[in-house]
């Protein structure tokens, strides 16, 4: 195993002054965003003032002074990401910022006082997302480090491997791997191929791979730096395989070579994070002592008899993974962090840019065409709706890792939230910096302001920590189990009541009454059949109705399953898999959707509750429009409604809020050394305003040439 | 400037023999695809026969020889890419592969035959689409030489720039620059800031660069290899701006070294295409001799004086850019080439890689889930409609570039069927690869499975050669003149006669009775109202319809705009750009779906044209499902048929094609040099065959150990 001395990490550049601590908390009352260093735009066109300081204050949420620590630290260079560093460059460059972060005192936060930290969940994810803003990789490989490898020893392991191992993991003494996912298994990890079978003769496990598909793969910290890894195995003792546990298993040694049995492979360049060393591993027969087996949920005594807290072998495995949802935790934050990135740099450029002009010799600037106000201001607003979503799911997270509320519930809400939340904003962040970078043109692709890198680097969060597509499947399960309890709790009465609703309900839709009587009573006025979707216990009704009744729909189309043989079942399933995971998706709309909706209940201050008011009809009205079809399909819309849906968001929400696009990017308090992006940081601006100039001097002083139509048409009239 | 010595550029490689000419074509009646090195599936599940030979034939198109002779040339490995090179080496590399084409005789195709060409406008393009499979950088640095610096000499100049500049420009003793693009113009051309004024004392033009933001800008060539460039300007003599014109300008001296008065920068690094060296330029005072416009649509004499062959200032504009449209034309095929290399790695990585068990200890085959079809097999579809439409695409290109079918009418369709079909395919490409990327999960981040560099290389394709969401418009406005040309015609009687069934459509639709006598027709039967949608004629018309109804409705919404002072007018069809931009996105699809079904005309082998038409029903009622909610509001689909779209495509579509889907990317005949991404060569079927003998294997010694579930099952049993 690797001696503390060999691996410490010394900070790559010199001993330029930091903070050691984070600025103080602003207050509500705080100083104009622009005295703390921060652009602060002013809304033209609008008589609407916001308090950008008090909405910046807001969108922090409850862990603003870790946030700002870690924002105050990714403002010095030496963490900044290097555009043109090659992948071995970068690989470097990141493990040194690991040990800066360790010399800043960044990374303990999470962990047990005993150990230096300060058992502060919640701030530690808030701290360690802001990282994101640097670079991704070193997020990531701080993710890969303390997040999982540290963590897994944490929460897997028991007090004598908290002992042994934690203090080299937190100071990176130990750069270690989290040696879970295979080749041939990485959703479905109770697969995993690897093996580790008790040999009572020496009291050791010994950990084996036994063909190709079972290599760990993609493995952080495996290509490299990796010295020691917690890797996942099936437990094997006295011919009983009881399921997948965590094994501490040393991988290298002081030179930095495989240890005897070990072997691996660099997985090489990839999309992005290329700051990241991910590799294969693979052990042949490898020996470990028995106490390397992290025996929280399940030990081997030197009989080799199993015991575990947990009998039921499928709720032990959920309940050993669920230890590390703070992955999913992590990387929904950080996607609301690369979102508000993206949007600041995307909202400042169309603020200056200027392109066509507007029939009167004045070109245009971008945000004022609507169509860049539609590619723009929904996917703002949906940046605030996950960033809401988000602090509602770090609270349940701090929730459940401090024990504050953690019943077995609390548990299954907080890993249910996860399996909801994450997809859906790493879906949206890849889509945000995408429109980002479109809507910023050619200067968009330049890797000088950075959103081709920062969505490359990003790319992997939908399908890593959970494949989206799986996710949304857990979600979708959890709602059918929901709502089949319900039932199992409903006397005859009320299920008879509730079937009674159902056919009604078909009937109406069937024969298209509710719709018509909807129809009639709209006619002629967009603003009235508008506004009934407007207010917000509409929304919540037309959002909440939608996921209620496509979960009642599934579940009446997977009633018979239970009768069924398992394969069977499982096609049955299948046939509707499409349709869970677009109910789950509309879940987790719904939950964004409240969450933005209970944070506008918190805003005291009036310009910012009528802005955010019609942020969030942006973000509400907008789920609505993109699933218009079931709305109108369902009777929950008349077509007049529908139609008067589109209308109210290009003719009413986009111009009310784009006098304000700057300042609700402002209030995301991203610094110029945050932004980073050449084209938003007044480039531009500049460039716009010489432009002008020239040709105001040109005419001033009487050398602007003629152009050649207005030569023709003077001519024509000089003719008639 | 660069003397001929200077700038030819040697194979990097050695001197690997290499066929001069391609193979011949294959004939309709070809041999097994699997006998010309192509993958050969059989489907499994499925009664019907392909024959993939005649339906690659089929996709091969018109130029099918130009198609097949360029692939051939880039199974060679000093094509490829090096995913490892930095920017530097892919730079050098990459003006290195430019060489080799011409080495082996591949750019000359479009030009005229006393240099050495063809004539061949579509064999060129054809062959040039190929090129990316090698690498797209090599792609686009080949179309900046041949496909912009070199047509632009050829289109724009006339006889003596052809004689002085054409032959170095093909052989690329003269890599060149097309430098149109400023900093602060891309899309709007005619506002370039650059201007060339003719100085009569010395007969010369005077290229000069006002101002920062009319530096040119992402300029290929520009950064480093670049000897010459045609610089766009605006053309200013005796006082009168006579728009924008090209200009022959030196830019660099033998050793490198810009000329006296030219300046630039390097763009550096790009989210992608870092094989070519972008840059920028500037222009002091440079003077050009008056010989070097290029004179072919505008000409100065001696004395300052400008003639034109096209009287209107806006008309010559828009000729002059019209002979750039082979830009778009060979982005859209480049489009194809990527979509079907994308499909082909994740459709096969999905026909082995095995995922969670079936309920029965099997693993399942990621493509046997119906959300894995769902993400695939519609982006199939698409794939095979954007090939035909560009085939479509290619053939009116020819026809307007070789003259046979030159009208202004062919060019204005030729220009219009541009601007619609490049947005689409080149959007649809970034969600073909990223979908396969995800698809394929971890694997697909790796650079070893090439789907990120190649989304990465195409990202920019959305933006350059006409930003999409600007070339939409064009197609909207021409949809619009369109219709106010058929009204121009149109007497009284037929006027009036229109507003009526506009009139009495609007009764229809607000009552809801149109759709109302449908539901109840459909009422119980699912089969019968899918019945309607599925067949040709009724796909046609709900896809027209849409697409006319919604140029109607926008007419009505901007018919005040001629009356408008230009300054309102302008803002009027702001107010509607959206609604503009979704109207021409309507109208592309709609070409796409014609040209499927055109292709589908004209299949004779019968169990092509089953399977074909199945994958045309799922991209036509796949645009429909996307609109459902217009068909519905509009009152063109019941919500009974709305409802049934979805189901057919779940329930019918999918799990017909589903056994096809091999044999279907079988089709596109990439050959493993092309494809080169690991997991669709083999890889992943033989590590899943290990696994599973690994597991017969232990079964059947009785060495598998028994789960911990099972072994309490069985005691649960014994105990009672």
């Amino acid at each position: 195993m690797a001696t503390r001395e060999s691996s410490v990490r010394e900070p790559r550049t010199g001993d330029a002054p930091v903070a050691e601590h984070a600025e103080p908390a602003q207050p509500a009352t705080a100083a104009p965003v622009a005295e703390q260093g921060v652009e602060a735009h002013k809304a033209e066109g609008s008589t609407i003032q916001l308090d950008v300081a008090a909405l910046g204050e807001q969108l922090m949420g409850r862990w603003a002074e870790s946030r700002r620590a870690s924002r105050e630290l990714m403002r010095r260079e030496d963490f900044h990401r290097i555009p043109t560093d090659d992948m071995h460059a970068q690989r470097e460059r990141v493990l040194g910022q690991l040990g800066l972060l360790v010399a800043h005192g960044s990374v303990h936060r999470a962990f047990p006082k005993e150990f230096g930290g300060e058992d502060d969940h919640g701030g530690f994810i808030a701290s360690f997302e802001e990282l994101l803003l640097a670079d991704p990789s070193m997020q990531i490989k701080s993710g890969v480090q303390w997040g999982l490898y540290a963590s897994a020893i944490l929460h897997l392991g028991t007090e004598q491997h908290h002992q042994a191992w934690l203090p080299d993991a937190l100071d990176l003494s130990t750069p270690g791997a989290f040696a879970m996912t295979e080749t041939g298994h990485g959703s479905d990890v109770s697969a995993v191929g690897t093996t580790a079978t008790y040999d009572e003769a020496s009291d050791e496990w010994v950990i084996h791979t036994p063909f190709r598909a079972a290599w760990k793969d993609y493995i952080g910290n495996a290509a490299l730096h990796g010295k020691s890894a917690v890797v996942f195995a099936q437990l094997i003792t006295r011919g009983v395989n009881h399921g997948v546990h965590a094994f501490y298993v040393p991988l290298r040694d002081e030179n930095g070579d495989f240890l005897a049995g070990i072997g691996g492979e660099d997985d090489g360049l990839k999309g992005g994070l290329n700051g990241i060393d991910n590799g294969r591993l693979h052990f042949s027969q490898v020996r470990v002592p028995r106490t390397h087996l992290l025996n929280r949920y399940g030990s081997v005594d030197e009989n080799g008899v199993y015991t575990s807290p947990i009998t039921s072998p499928g709720r032990r495995f959920f309940t050993m993974l669920g230890t590390l949802v703070q992955g999913r935790v992590s990387l929904d934050g950080a996607c609301v962090v690369a979102s508000k990135l993206a949007t600041t740099i995307a909202v400042r450029y169309g603020s200056e840019r200027r392109q066509f002009d507007d029939g009167d010799d004045n070109e245009v600037v971008l945000l004022d065409y609507q169509r860049h106000q539609r590619r723009l201001l929904p996917r703002l607003a949906q940046t605030y709706a996950m960033s809401f979503a988000h602090e509602v799911f770090l609270e349940k997270f701090d929730g459940v890792f401090s024990g504050r509320t953690d019943t077995d519930s609390d548990r299954e809400d907080l890993e249910t939230l996860a399996a909801a939340l994450k997809p859906l904003s790493t879906w949206a962040a890849l889509d945000i910096i995408q429109e980002a970078r479109e809507a910023t043109g050619g200067q968009g692709f330049l890797a000088a302001n950075r959103l081709t890198q920062l969505r490359a680097d990003l790319d992997i969060y939908a399908t890593f920590e959970g494949d989206n597509n799986v996710l949304l499947q857990l979600v979708a399960k959890r709602l059918l189990t929901d709502y089949s309890r319900s039932f199992a709790k409903a006397d005859a009465g009320v299920m008879a009541h509730y079937v009674a609703d159902q056919v009604n309900e078909a009937v109406m839709h069937r024969s298209g009454l509710r719709r018509l009587v909807q129809s009639v009573a709209d006619f002629g006025s967009t603003a009235r059949s508008v506004g009934y979707v407007r207010d917000t216990a509409s929304q919540r009704q037309l959002l909440t109705d939608r996921v209620e009744t496509m979960v009642a729909e599934l579940a009446g189309k997977l009633r018979s399953a239970s009768k069924l043989p398992k394969k069977d079942a499982a096609a049955l399933f299948n046939r509707h898999q499409n349709a869970l995971i677009e109910t789950a998706k509309a879940h987790g709309e719904l939950l964004q959707w409240e969450a933005f909706t209970e944070a506008l209940e918190k805003v005291e201050h009036e310009g910012n509750r009528q802005v955010l008011t019609w942020l969030r009809d942006l973000f509400g009205l907008g789920l609505i429009e993109k699933n218009l079809a079931w709305y109108v399909i369902h009777g929950r819309l008349s077509d007049h409604r529908a139609q008067a849906i589109t209308d109210y968001i290009d003719d009413r929400l986009l111009p009310r809020l784009r006098p304000h696009a700057l300042e609700l990017t402002d209030a995301f308090e991203l610094r110029d050394e945050h932004i980073r992006a050449d084209i938003a940081t007044g480039q531009e601006r500049a460039r716009q305003e010489e432009a002008r100039e020239y040709y105001a001097s040109l005419r001033a002083r009487g050398l602007a040439p003629i152009d050649e139509k207005d030569l023709l048409a003077a001519q024509k009239k000089r003719a008639v």
